[in-house]
């Protein structure tokens, strides 16, 4: 099923260096339409509005992902160890390289919108009438699906499931470098290079040589701060809120029979709630940028305000609550309408929810709750899960972190801040 | 007119670690929906087709350009030399941060199609009806005018004009090292610090203490590798040429009153030649790329194959000459004509045009000619230029040097290469 | 106090880039033979030969301690903090420039058998018949007594003793990044700049703007990191083992009337214990080395093998235990007796001691108990201990780790390894 | 004849993060007491005294050596290149590795006095009675006689000394690296992963693949500005010229049959200039300081003067002349007779050769004449000289620089300054 190239190709990459391509299918599903789209897909949606620097897109983090894959296999066929199945190093790579193909724009917003799944979009472009489906079926007719069955994690050989999706993954290993890189932060950098050197495969999972445990703990750091600092700050979630109203409105208006002076097919099909793959395909960020600058002269004052927000960042506002409460809300929305403002569009709250409990806790929290722990393998052979004999590990575990924000738009509040009441005026400081 | 915040803001940058904003003025212009427009608009247009890194917008590139003008101003003031102008400072930073506001989507490519200038359009905007204009008066109703007159070059303190563009100017500085992060090339990297520390001002310019003769010529060496290995790369002149043959088809079928499926207002006064600043700044890469997307699927199949083609990147392939050949190149026009081939728009010439010469012998390149030489500050305040003292400067001003391409569709000359003259057929390596 | 020189001096600086000596008396301290003389002084001792890399001197490292501090200073100076003392730079800048002044050759291991304390003749060197002190009084009579009160944290200015001595000083920032750089590993990277910008001198003490708090989190964890796998390596540790056994031996020698082959002044004077600063300040690695070199050749077979084994880096190797043992311990002396092999100089024991506790919980161990707590400061100016804001470093502030292991030659062992019990063979793995 | 290890070994390396020993000889190689010297001699000499990062040792760049030389074999090797000779992967590693063992203190300032040969000194150690033969003879009775061979040039395998000793080197790529990493410049980096990615073996030679020009021309670069900015650095040449002036006078007094108060046993063997094998080995950075800091006391004076400066880097100053005058220096030896100084002592001159001409055009300096010119490799398998293609290297290529200066201390000279001839003190600046 390998198919070396001629030559192998290099791309140049400012995360590893170079990422290497030795085989036709791979090099060939690089090429497809499908793929190269992912350029037009930011990898980190909206936080380039906090970060300037996190503009990249799902394009180099997807080569990223295929390159630490293709390192780790390499490592453990080089190495020869037993454990490590023969005859699965194409579909790994495959299935690496095409995780995020079913990404479309801002996905994260989108699929809370209209309640979509990327996964289930990579596995309809995998399966569908692409070109992917057919330059994997070229090599293998069964490629196809065993790509998407490692993506639903269904795949029979479940050690091919977790290098591609588990608590350190080639995916999680690349975005934390990639977009601290990019961000400019330093709290993504771990030592990947160690990382990859005390994998191993082991009874049909990756484990972790015991040695490498403290290079385990500061990659765990770093995600930590990076999920702290970069993925949930709070001006990020104002871009998010902001944009899931545009969404939301458009959805409200073409239902109610509004008539767009601006449509594009695809953009009409996802409100209908009627996507294909193919409009599916046509959706990316520049599509949605463009709708909301044309949608920025709307005539509906919500949507053109929100586009315009969104463009201009102009976000909205933030205070952090000790906790979460629907009275206060409640109470702030009637305050709204009687000012004038929208009760859900000119409000929102926020919860993020912790993360380091997912981080060694599996099974605790809904969606992380599949993947299984990190286990250290000693010089016996013996797994051991790692928060077991990692202080640092086992202390962070007990972290359950929420935290809680109220989103609003200044201008018009300020505006009416004499009309406020005073409790009002003093938690959002107008 | 500096009106210094409460707190100073700070930008977390890849490149210089952090931006300080510490002025009201320019808080306010980063601000404006003018500027964070150019987040819209990629650094390197097409570059990222070669280099998947570039995905870095212009806005970056503009704080980076300010903060190097904001740490020369200061380490000026701070040791009270007295040949930088007091009371410049403002219009300086205003200047050095707004210089590329006028660049639309692939500038360089528009522009040599629509035959505008990206610093007229800046002008344009700073005087025109806009907000950047606004907040330029609102701190002194002459700055619009003079930071205009910077972009200009004939603004009556040359040594402001020398900070913004000069041979070794802060929008080079930043620009060499910002590509180079982002591609992941390590041949921009020079030592930006120690440049910084001997720049003087002196009679009206801005010099280089001798000791700093070696960091220069770092900074050109570095300059001439990024231009030819980054800027000038065959595989990003190819995708330049796509996207000027898809803006010269739209012009021609719009001027042949061709009936778009898909238009957008802004693009429409581009192809009519009657864009006005309100438009322009509507214009950026998304407007192109959702443009390129929608004509994709137009009849025209000239339009919509090189919009296919520049989406999916199937680029170009190109050939190297010895020289430019005018009549080699007449008569392969011809050849492609007896293959059904459209002799303008399936062959393109190039000619890359020496740079190093630019570096150090003003006056004799056009476009470069204004650009004063690199001065040397002895200790005894004698100004020597650069090269009289260097002898790698000296070296490399030597070169001159021109690389010729032709580019051509390979798929269909490919399916015809037995119809090829053998001569055709082997050139093009058929 | 402060006299300005005509030009800044500039030191290049892998860790800081570059260090700026903008004052003469900082210029003529670095400058006197005592300050010099750290040049031949390893800042990590023996750990070089764990990591080749960690070769570097006190030297740069006092510079960098300089340098921290010069930045922080200049930071509370331009901001106009009114709680930084004014007049206390050129303290501060001294003390910190000359805070390691005192160290001698592997400083830690000298100071266990020898029972000094560098502290001590850092302020002996600053208050005696030295350059050091020569300088420091040309600037100000009292500067000398003011520095070593500070290096004795007496001076009556604690913010002063703050910045060189607490649990987030100039010391240990420098120390983290720079044994990082030199070692080659990537977990005592955390981001200084960020950490000097929101530092902020409140009521007699340095705190930290709350903003700040997840900079500080990164700094602890990379202190954690640094100390487990650097600092307390149990190679280094072996290492320091075999130097303190050949003191001790040459100690035990020289009070038994054994004439040595080789000797100097200083070191004959060290074994007396009566170490005069003169002698003290001609006590080097050099001198420690060539003492080690000559030695190997003398007649005292336990030396002679230990000075052997030091130079060709044959260290002791090691078992970790549980726990300690006395026991044990007591079992394999007499057992080792019984061998032929010495019960104190072929086996040694070590415990290394919990570290996070230290971070942040001051007060409870011996030697860090003066050190104050870190404090955030919010917007309201409260003072908040960091770990009741931060769950990192709560989390960790409940870790007690102690590691505990056993140390011997494993050659005379291997050889004689059928004549060990059936427990110390498995045990010593021999 | 290659010994894989049980499990590799990994050094933590700050320029190449890992270096793997994969086979037993080499690991024993590395623990050898000939090898470990390694790290008790500075790679760099006296350069610490002008870079203060600069004091890494000679053991981590033989280590880096090796790590490059055996990535381009794993390459050669990895992609079956027919051209790179069979069985000769230990030879190379083994010379890689030991190509410097031959180096004592300040090699290249004791060579100039002394008049020996690091070269010879490694044959010597290699084919002596040493661990580092023993190991050798271990794994191959001709393994000794192989390795010198290579070290001396004269191995019938040119390619195997190619990789060691030629324009573009292993030794020569670890050494910028290190050094530029070591002091800090951001001089020396250059695409190391590229360079090793273009090497190919053919006909007997090393050559560069010709897409790897650029980053060839980029590494000619580094090394020319490494070799102007650090290792010609004036400071370092005054240390040098201290440190040559204390063996000249060593030699001297000894001759004439002065009793040293103190010396060492090999050192009485390098003044008597009668060296053995074990005298040179117990030869190290050590010994000379040690020997400085007692000589310091040495009731000669100017041997004691010159050891204080050395030790307290009060180096001679220097000033640069256009060119170097015979007569000139002749009479200002004269002068310092009339002062009461020294003519050979207080007074050095000092010509630094070119050195880019070395890098292309060989068989025009000595030295370097048997150094063959770097090849590219075209697609075509044809092999041209790399300045013939690049325009940098040609250009470089015509540079000839000598510069030319006079050391001389300025103290006593200070003193005297109105007695000295007005021409002198200007010349001086005295």
């Amino acid at each position: 099923m390998f198919r070396p190239l001629d030559e192998e190709k290099v791309f140049k990459d400012p995360v590893h260096h170079s990422i290497y391509v030795q085989d036709a299918t791979i090099w060939k599903l690089i090429n497809t339409p499908e793929f190269q789209r992912l350029r037009r897909i930011r990898q980190l949606g909206t936080t380039y509005l906090t970060f300037h620097g996190a503009e990249h897109s799902r394009f180099s983090h997807s080569l990223g992902v295929y390159e630490i894959t293709r390192k780790i296999i390499n490592q453990f066929e080089r190495n020869g160890y037993k454990d490590w199945p023969q005859g699965e190093k194409m579909v790994s790579l495959c299935a690496s390289l095409l995780h995020d193909v079913g990404h479309g724009p801002f996905s994260h917003a989108i699929e809370q919108v209209f309640d979509t799944d990327h996964e289930e979009w990579t596995c309809a472009i995998v399966l569908g009438q692409t070109e992917i489906n057919r330059v994997l079926r070229e090599a293998d007719e069964q490629l196809p699906q065993k790509v998407a069955s490692v993506i639903r994690k269904t795949y029979d050989k479940p050690i091919v499931v977790s290098l591609v999706s588990s608590q350190m993954d080639a995916d999680r290993m690349d975005y934390l470098l990639r977009d601290a890189y990019f961000t400019g932060v330093n709290y993504g950098t771990f030592d990947l290079d160690r990382i990859l050197r005390v994998l191993r495969p082991h009874q049909g999972r990756i484990v972790v040589k015991e040695s490498g445990m403290h290079a385990v703990e500061d990659y765990l750091m770093s995600r930590y701060q990076m999920y702290w600092q970069i993925y949930f700050h709070p001006v990020t979630r104002s871009s998010d809120i902001i944009l899931k109203k545009i969404f939301r409105r458009a959805v409200e208006l073409h239902q109610s029979g509004y008539r767009f002076e601006f449509m594009l097919g695809s953009l009409k099909k996802l409100l209908q709630g009627e996507l294909d793959v193919e409009a599916y395909l046509s959706l990316d960020d520049n599509a949605a940028f463009t709708a909301f600058g044309e949608w920025a002269r709307e005539k509906d004052e919500l949507l053109s305000d929100l586009c315009r927000r969104f463009l201009d960042r102009r976000l909205y506002k933030y205070v952090q609550l000790e906790k979460m409460d629907p009275e206060l809300v409640e109470e702030l929305r009637r305050e709204w309408v009687t000012l004038g403002l929208h009760p859900e569009y000119h409000l929102e709250t926020d919860t993020v929810v912790d993360l380091p409990y997912d981080l060694y806790k599996p099974g605790t929290e809904a969606g992380a709750s599949e993947k299984p722990p990190i286990l250290l393998l000693d010089d016996k052979d013996q797994m051991t899960e790692i928060s077991a004999k990692s202080d640092i590990i086992r202390s962070i575990a007990g972290i359950h972190r929420g935290k809680y924000y109220i989103y609003y738009p200044e201008e018009p509040l300020r505006e009416k801040a004499d009309r406020l009441k005073p409790y009002t005026r003093e938690l959002l400081r107008l």
